[in-house]
């Protein structure tokens, strides 16, 4: 990641454009191997805790509550650091992930879930020629 | 990514959950080096089209009508694999980015968009121990 304009906690938090239900999709990577684990939903209340407290907190669409990850499971996911998006719509937090971090036991939530589909390879030519 | 229970595009599209304004997110990442370089949005012919044409197409939610990274800027999406998550409501799509994928320039768009976060450690005791 480019550091060149970094923002305070809260700078980001002004930042952050949240939808229509004042929640923000939020992508968690694994910091080191670059594993995309799984896409959660923050608040701005849970957005300043994952920014401030060193964990991830989602809120829970479904039950209309915070979580933190790992607090029943005890597979906690240790922010590295984060990045809103150039619409400030979406956050990438990369995390340090102990276990799994899908509910269903796999270590992401995308592992056994692939869609056989067709793929594409980018042209020889160079890319003014691609279209 | 685990290919145990891989679906077919039908299969995929009959499964993919998406929400009330009929749109899922998808989150892009490069192939090869892992980089998450974006996150967009797609209604069902959007995915039908990513699923079956080898390039990444979105619903734009602000121009209402469909758009295909590249068609533009040359800097196209080939689709590598694709995966649901374990609630069926997010797309991953691995593909291989031609140039930026954001329309800022940068490569990615979380790219020198940092925020300075409280990063957090894992404890060195047992998972079992953690909380």
């Amino acid at each position: 990641m480019n550091d060149q304009a970094r923002s305070s906690v809260d700078a980001g938090l002004t930042l952050a454009a949240f939808n229509s239900d004042g929640l923000l999709p939020a992508v968690i990577q694994q910091w080191d191997t670059g594993e995309v684990l799984m896409l959660g939903w923050m608040d701005r209340e849970a957005l300043r805790r994952t920014l401030t407290e060193g964990r991830v907190t989602f809120w829970s669409r479904s039950r209309q509550e915070y979580w933190r990850k790992g607090d029943t499971s005890g597979h906690g996911q240790y922010v590295k650091s984060a990045a809103l998006d150039c619409d400030a719509d979406t956050l990438l937090v990369r995390v340090d992930q102990v276990g799994s971090a899908c509910h269903t036991g796999t270590r992401a939530c995308f592992d056994g879930r692939g869609i056989d589909v067709a793929t594409g390879t980018r042209p020889a030519a160079p890319a003014d020629a691609v279209n």
